[in-house]
């Protein structure tokens, strides 16, 4: 066996994504000889020790990121910064510091003043997840062919990221480095918008007034279907996810309220070829990513 | 063997419904004694040929109904008015003219008038679809455990009626009557809003300036995905399923901004209760879903 990158990982949170960190170190052996979890709830806890996935479980962050090389934020992003500032006296000196947030530039701007010089601090985002959640929704195959984008700020030591980018990869993902602006640009487009779009029109539909209400979940066709499958992600995550995010996601969201108003408008005026066009441009942006092999 | 349904199926476009229920009826031998298609192209009756899922492929419909005791319009909904124009001198006395189009008041007002009095006519809609097309596309499991609406106008013959559910139960479906304007509000908001979204978001991100663009298709990550696999559906069916269904379509698209605007407001004066709630409300959904066994 192959010496393990770190002497200790520490999980900041055990959801979906931490868990499945945890399991994959168990299974390679090769990620961290030991793993320490930190949940909030007493119920989270019991589980994770029944589910066995880490060497120790603290409900106190101080006491899990205690003598760790590597301390992983795994929590909604709302939750980082009283989180940094419980840990930050009892990080190990030249400890890593990283997380999973799907924000970038709040991540830097709430965590990156609390970290002391002693700790490095890399900023990292596997762009991976599922609508479950939770200690029992984590699997080892989650990050398989998927991206980890990192996104240190200038000046970060380069072994560091380079440990973090090892981590990743030993996940099964393909790792690449963005800048925090340009990252939160892209996912604001790629994966918030979706999931702005997603929740909210499942609350349309349930404000329908009584038969359709009814009928519209007896009815559910091919794409209200899929809707629902990515509004049924986590509420805590999502929303702090959005908060974090605002000005790139309002931004986002107005680009697409424009052109969903041009499209509304060819359908009134009957303007088919314009709707057409539409329709085809999405045909091609499916084909470019069958390509990239993202589909 | 049971007698089959039909003696003889015209089914007028053969993409994905119609070469469905050919693949279907020539499965299971019930349905109907011969199979009968028409379509538009040469490449596509070249290939009905030589995937040999009709019994006979006709580039004139008026050849195609002929002797036809069941009728089905498999075409876009928008090109239903000129076909039934072709074909109703040629139907057959007692004979039953069914489709499959998304938009059933459109059908009703551009077919109905041109039925002749000795024809029945059953206007249905199978809720199933991928979003592959074209005669490839089809396969025999397409619409197992999935509905079938079908809305007769007031006074249509009830063994006609009970023919048509018949097939479709057939098929794999569950059967339901719905009132036509009924069906067009449930469905433009459990499909067509969402195939709108979908298309619309596609273009939002297509329209990204060079670098996000490039990587808006690089990093998809899981909601813009989703949103892809939707927006690759087919052009000509759906701009006609969108100007068929305008007035649905453009008040759910209404509603939605509404609440979408709500959102974005929400966002901005970091109301995370409000974007919770609606949150909580998308999972809810969901459960009722995968309750009622559509999920």
């Amino acid at each position: 066996m192959a010496e393990p990158l770190f002497r200790r990982l520490a999980l900041l949170g055990i959801g979906l994504i931490g868990s499945s960190v945890a399991r994959i170190a168990r299974e390679r052996g090769d990620i961290a000889g030991e793993v320490v979890a930190n949940a909030r709830t007493q119920a989270t806890r019991d589980r994770v020790r029944e589910l066995g996935i880490t060497d120790r479980i603290e409900a106190d962050p101080a006491a899990a990121v205690a003598g760790a090389d590597c301390v992983m934020l795994c929590a909604p992003v709302g939750a980082f910064a009283a989180l940094a500032e419980a840990i930050a006296p009892h990080l190990a000196p030249g400890a890593i510091l990283t997380d999973v947030g799907s924000t970038k530039q709040s991540v830097i701007r709430d965590v990156g003043p609390l970290v002391p010089a002693s700790v490095h601090f890399v900023p990292a985002h596997p762009l991976a997840g599922t609508e479950y959640s939770g200690p029992d929704a984590g699997f080892t195959t989650l990050f398989r062919d998927r991206w980890c984008l990192l996104t240190p700020p200038p000046g970060t030591d380069r072994e560091a990221v380079g440990r973090i980018a090892d981590l990743w990869r030993r996940c099964g993902a393909s790792v690449e480095e963005m800048e925090p602006a340009h990252h939160d640009r892209v996912l604001a487009i790629v994966s918030h918008l979706p999931h702005l779009i997603a929740f909210t029109i499942c609350g349309t539909a349930d404000d329908l007034e009584g038969e359709s209400r009814r009928q519209v979940l007896q009815f559910a066709a091919t794409g209200f279907r899929d809707f629902t499958r990515i509004a049924a992600s986590d509420p805590v995550m999502w929303r702090d996810v959005f908060l974090n995010n605002r000005e790139a996601l309002l931004e986002m969201l107005a680009r697409f309220t424009e052109d969903a108003q041009a499209m509304a408008r060819a359908v009134r005026w009957g303007d088919g070829a314009y709707i057409e066009d539409k329709i085809l441009r999405g045909r091609r942006i499916r084909r470019s990513l069958i390509e990239l092999k993202q589909a």
